[in-house]
C-alpha cells in the first residue's frame, strides 16, 4: 500500500554527469562567434575573472581586460583593507597547511578602507580597460557610490546566495530595484541557483545574473550546511528563467556560470547547458600572474566562526594568455580554453553562443579510471 | 514479452545523495528559530546526544543540558554494570584493534545492576538539567520504573529496530501502550525507518520516535543481515507518517532522526527531509569530554553472537561547546553544528524548523574527488 | 525529434545495491524457520555448498550434510582425475600467481576415470549424509547412471549457462525431460538467470534450478564475454517463473541463488529476492576444513583456450562451524551466516524462508567509504 | 510549481554500464558464424584495426589481412610523412612522459609527402591481402586517388567527427556524394555517433560508418571540449540509423564501433549493441608485432594547438595471433578476443552477427571492487 510522499526531489546534474552530442553538421572552429555582451560593453571572450583575492587584483584585470575577457576586482578582499596588500599575499602563500584557515580568518577580519577602494578602480581604469567590482549586499548601499565615482564601469553584487528578498534584524535588506536606478550602470548580480529566484533578481531591472551555489560535488558549502546545487542543472533553470523573463518583458539577461569549472569541457558543457559567459577562478588562479602565488581560497573561506572552503595549491602553472589561448602541450584540457570553446562549437555545429544553447547534452557519468580507457581519433581540421 | 515482476522496489537516498536548494528569500542566520519540544520539554537547541557509553556519561549529560540539547543515558552500559565504569572506559580505550571486539563482548556480558541506575540518574538530576536514559524493550517493563523513582524525566525505549508488536516465545513482547499509560512521562521509542511501522508505533500514544536502521552505506548492519534504510529516506517516509497521525489524531509526534549525520551538511539535511530534531553519536563522541576517550562504539556491537559495527578511533578533537556552536578554524562541517543549522535556514529562507521540512532538496551525489573540485564564492552576511 | 530505440534496456541490480526494509513487526530469532527442502529431502539449514574442489571433498561432504546443509561433490574435478587429489591441491596452493592458471589448466586436462566417480560417492554415503554430485551437460548421460549406482542421492547438471535446448554438432544436446525420466531421483540444473530460461527449465520435469551467471560486478565472464546478469534481478526474474509455473503446473520448483554471496547480509538479501536456498563457494572456501587450502578457484578457470575467473587467496579463517552458527568476534558478517539470517527474519517481521520472499527490499546502493560512516544502535534482543 | 525546461537531457551508457542476458537456447561456440562484409570485400572476423601509427604499419596490415580481419593504415602519419618511419617510431617509444606531447606535436608538423601514400599501399598489395587506408576530410580530395591509383581497395575518410555537412571558409567542405561516384570503391566514413547524422551520411552512398566520439569514460576529448556519447549508446542509435535507411532503401550500411573496446566481454557487448564488426586500437596495440613498440596514441594527441588524448604504455603482451585467436592463460579478457565472441555469442544463442543484434541487454554498472566479488562456475562445453 503506497502511502502519500513527504516531497519530491529531481536529480540534479553536475559537469561531469554529462556530455554533449556532436551535431548533423560540422563547422570550422575560426568559424565560430562567441563575443559577449552587457549593456553596451562588449567582450570578444564570455569568461569573466572571479572577484577573489587570488585571481583578481588591478594589475590582472588590466591584463585580462586586454585578453578581451572582464576580471571583477574583489572591494571587500586584501586589495582594500591593506596598504600593501602583496605582503599580506606573501603570508598567505607562506603559511602551513594548518596555520591557513586562522590566518586568513584573521587577514579578513581588518577593516576595509574607503579610499583604497577609489584608488583600486583609478589603477584598473588607467589600464584602458572595463572596470568591474564587487561588493556583498550588506556593504553595497554605502561603498557602491565611492567605486562608481572612482570610474567603475559594471558593479557586482555578490553573497553566497542572494536574492530579490532578504530579511534581517541588523539592517535593512537592500533593494536591488532602488540600487538599478542609483547607479544607473550595469549590474550583476548572484550567486542563485534555480529558476525562481532567478526569475525575481531579473525582475529587479539588474543586467546579468550569476549562477551557482555549491556546484562543485565536494564543495564544502555543501559539507558545512548541506546546500548547493550541480552546475548543470543550476544553469539550464536559470536559463530557462531567462527565457521566461525575456517573453515577458522583451529584455535579455544574461546569464553567467560562477563555479566549479576546471577544464575546456566543463567551459563547453555551461554554455551548452545555457549561460552565456562563465566566471572561472581556480583555472584563473594557476596563470603565472596571478596574486595568489600559486594559492586559491574562497571569500568564504574567512568567515569568523563557520570557514567553507579551503586553500588549495593550484600552482602557477602557464602565463594567463596560454591558458586562455594555447598553445599547449598539456592534453588535461586546463589550457587553451578559447580554442577549447571553438572547437567545440564546430564538433557540435554550433556558430555562436545562442546556437550552442540548443545542442543536445547527455546523461553520461564520467567514470575516473585511471587511464584504463583510451579513446584516439584522427586528426581534425 | 514483459514477465510479471517478483516485487517493486523503490530508491532510497542518503545524506551524501541531495543537497538542499537555497530559497527565494533569505533571511539572516540570528533570526532563525531551532528550538525543540517534547510535551513540556523545550530545549534551545534541536540536537539529541546518542545513548551510547562513548558518548554520554552523566557528566556530560549535565554538561550537554545546560548547552541546550538533551543527553540520552544509556542504561544498559557500563555505566550501570560496573562499580568504576572509568576503568572499564579505559580498558576499551587502550585495547588493540583485535582485541577490542572480544574485549566488548566480554565486559558487556556483566550483569546490569539496578542500584546503578538510580545513582546514575540521580547524579544527573542534581546537575539541574532534563534527564533522559534508555533501556532495550525486554528490560523496560522490569527497571523503567527503577529509572522513573530516580528522577528520570523523559524514557526512551531502543533497539535496532523496535516495532509496536513484537512476537517472542523466551518473553512476552512489550506492550507500548500499556507502558504509556503506566509511566506517565513523555517516551521516545525507536529505531524505525519506514511510514507503516512510524504510524503504528505513534498510535501507541507515545511521544516521539527515533528514525535510523543501518543510515550509512557502511554500516555493518547492512553488511551483516542486509538491513538499513538510507536516513534521508526513512526520515521523509516517518515525517510522513508523522503527518498522516497528526490529520487523524491532531498529536504532533516528534521525528528525530538517528544515525548517519557526521556534518552540519547532513544535519540541515536531516531537518529538510523532515526531522523536528537529531540524536548526534559520532560527532558527539568527538568532544574532548566524551566518555569514549576519543573512541566510539555502537550497542550492536559487543553482541555476544553476531557482533555489528566496529570500534573506530574518532580522537578528541575539539570541546563539546566548540563542535555545537563554534567558533571554528575546521572546513570541513564537523565542528559549528548549530551555526550551521542556523546558516542554512537562512540560506534557504526558513525561519523555523518546520518551514525548514518545505525546503527543497534535490538529488545530487557527492562524488569524492580528492580536492579536484572547487568552489569559492564572496562572504555571506 | 525522438528516433526508434534499437533496444530497450532494463536496469539489473546486485547485492551491493539492495537493502531490506525491517517489517511493521519484529520476531524474536529463536522463532525464524530457514528449513529447505526438496522432494523427500529436507535440510535444516538452506544452504548448499559449491561443486567447487576449493570447497568441496568427500570429507567436507560429509561434515556439511552433518551440519544440516547439502554439499555438492564436483564429479569432473580433481577428485575424479586423480588417484590422489590431495597432492594435486597442494601444488595448486603452493603455485605462484603466474603459475596458477596455466597450471590448473593443465590439472583439468587429465581424463575423468569412472572408478573414481563411484568411490567418492561410496565415501560421501558411508558418513550417512545425503549425496549430490554434479556434472557438465556433455558428460551426463554418460557418467550420471554411474553415479547413481554409486548411491547419489541428487544430480545436479551444471554449466555457466544450461538451457533447455543447446545445439551442437559434435554432441546431440542433453534432454533434460529424457534425464528426469531416466534418473528417478531429484535433479537440480543450472545456471540460468532469467525468467524465460527458467520457466522452459522447469517444465522439463527437474526439482530445483540454480540462479547465477556472472553475478559478481567484478565477475571475469562478464569481462571475458560480456554476459552476466547481477544476482538479485536473476533471482527475482527465476522466482517468477517458479511463481508462474507452479500456477500452471501446481509444483514448486525451488530457486537456488548460487553465486556473489559474501556475507549473512548478502544471504539474507537472495532470500528475500526469492531465493529459497543459496549455494555458496568463496565463503565455506575459507573454512579450515575446505580442500582448497585457503585458496578459491571456479570451474571455468581452466579452460584450455579462453580461461575465466583467478585464483584467489580466501585464507583459512575459522572452522566451518564457526562460519555457519557463531559465535564470532568477526563484524564483516562473514562468520555467523545462520546467526545472520535468524536475525534478518526477525527483523524483517518474516517467521518462513517463504514470508522472507514477500519482505520489502529498496535500491540503496553501498558506497565504500572506509570507516567514513558509521552507524551504532541500541542492543536488539 | 514546476517551471519549463531548459532541454531534455537522456540518459546515455558505454560497455561498464551494461552486460548481456544468456539465451533461453545455448549454440555450441564453433556453430557460431561472425564473419563480416563490405561490398564484395568478404573477412572472417569482423574486427578492423585502427589507422593509428601505433597500431598498423605496412607489415600489421598484412599480417592481420590473412588473420581474417581488415587493417586501415593512415595516410596522414608516421609513415607518409617520413622516409623511415621505424626511426621516429623508436623516437616516441623512447620520449619521457613530459616529452612525450611536445615531441608527437613537432613529428606530426612535417608534410606528408605523396610518393610515400603510394608506396606503402604497394607494400601492402604485395602482400597480398585487402587494403584499406585512411584520409581527412580535409585532405580526401586531393590524396585519395593517388592512394586508389597505388591499388587502394577501400579508403576510410575520418576525422573526430565527420558530418555530410561540413562549413569551412578555408576549404569547400567534402562533398561525399561527389567522392563515392568519383572513387567507385567502398567507402567508410566516420566517426559519427547520433541517429541523425548517422543516417545523413548514409545516404550520401558511402558504404559503411564508424561510431564513436570520446567513447571511453576518461577520454580527453570529454575532458578537452565536453564532447562524447559513451559507446553502447552511440552504437544503438547509428544500428537504429541502419534499420531506417535499409527501410527506406533496400541498402545495408554496416555500422562498426571504433572506440573504447579494451577485451572481448566489450567486443560481445558492442555487437549485441548493434554493430556489424568493431575497429580495434590499443587491443591490437599491445601485439609484439605493433608498431608502437608498447606504447600507443591517438590521432587527435599531436594537435598543434590543442592535444587530446596522451601517449599510454601498453606494452607488447602476446603475438597478435594469440590476442586474436588464443589459446591464452590470461584472464582479463584480453586475448583470445574471436573465441570470446564465439562463446558469448555460443552462451546468448546468436548463431549470426544479425541474432547476436537481437540479444538481450541490462544495464548492470561494473562497480570495480578489487577481488572482493568472486564468480566460478562449472565448465562449460
Amino acid at each position: 500500500m503506497p502511502h502519500p510522499k513527504f516531497k519530491e526531489m529531481e536529480r540534479a546534474y553536475g559537469f561531469d554527469d554529462v556530455a554533449l552530442v556532436p551535431g548533423d553538421i560540422t563547422i570550422h572552429p575560426d568559424q565560430t562567434d562567441i563575443h559577449f555582451t552587457i549593456k553596451s560593453f562588449n567582450f570578444p571572450i564570455p569568461i569573466l575573472a572571479s572577484a577573489m583575492d587570488a585571481v583578481v587584483d588591478p594589475a590582472l584585470a588590466i591584463k585580462f581586460g586586454k585578453l578581451g575577457g572582464l576580471a571583477v576586482l574583489n572591494l571587500e578582499g586584501v586589495q582594500t583593507r591593506y596598504e600593501n596588500p602583496d605582503e599580506i599575499l606573501n603570508q598567505i602563500a607562506q603559511a602551513s597547511e594548518t596555520e591557513a584557515t586562522p590566518l586568513l580568518q584573521k587577514i579578513y577580519s581588518a577593516p576595509i578602507r574607503e579610499n583604497l577602494i577609489g584608488e583600486c578602480i583609478s589603477r584598473i581604469k588607467q589600464g584602458g580597460v572595463t572596470c568591474a567590482a564587487s561588493l556583498t549586499p550588506a556593504n553595497t548601499k554605502r561603498l557602491a557610490p565611492i567605486a562608481k565615482e572612482a570610474g567603475m564601469d559594471i558593479l557586482v553584487v555578490q553573497s553566497t546566495v542572494t536574492t530579490a528578498k532578504h530579511i534581517s534584524k541588523s539592517y535593512r535588506g537592500l533593494i536591488l530595484s532602488e540600487l538599478c536606478q542609483m547607479m544607473s550602470l550595469p549590474i550583476i548580480v548572484g550567486n542563485c541557483c534555480s529558476y525562481s529566484a532567478a526569475l525575481e533578481l531579473m525582475r529587479t531591472g539588474i543586467n546579468a545574473i550569476l549562477v551557482g551555489v555549491g556546484p562543485g560535488a565536494a564543495c564544502t558549502t555543501r559539507e558545512v550546511i548541506g546546500v548547493g546545487v550541480p552546475q548543470i542543472t543550476a544553469t539550464m533553470d536559470c536559463a530557462t528563467a531567462r527565457e521566461t523573463y525575456f517573453k515577458e518583458s522583451g529584455k535579455y539577461i544574461s546569464v553567467i556560470a560562477d563555479g566549479g569549472i576546471r577544464t575546456g569541457g566543463d567551459l563547453c558543457k555551461a554554455i551548452a547547458a545555457g549561460a552565456d559567459a562563465v566566471m572561472l577562478g581556480s583555472p584563473l588562479a594557476q596563470a603565472t600572474e596571478a596574486p595568489g602565488r600559486g594559492y586559491h581560497w574562497g571569500m568564504s573561506h574567512p568567515h569568523p566562526t563557520l570557514p567553507r572552503g579551503t586553500r588549495i595549491k593550484v600552482s602557477n602553472r602557464a602565463p594567463l594568455e596560454q591558458i586562455l589561448f594555447g598553445p599547449t602541450s598539456v592534453t588535461d584540457g586546463t589550457q587553451n580554453l578559447v580554442g577549447a570553446l571553438h572547437t567545440g562549437m564546430g564538433v557540435c555545429g554550433a556558430k555562436t553562443i545562442k546556437e550552442m544553447h540548443k545542442v543536445k547534452i547527455i546523461i553520461a557519468p564520467a567514470i575516473k579510471t585511471e587511464g584504463k580507457y583510451f579513446q584516439a581519433t584522427q586528426n581534425t581540421p
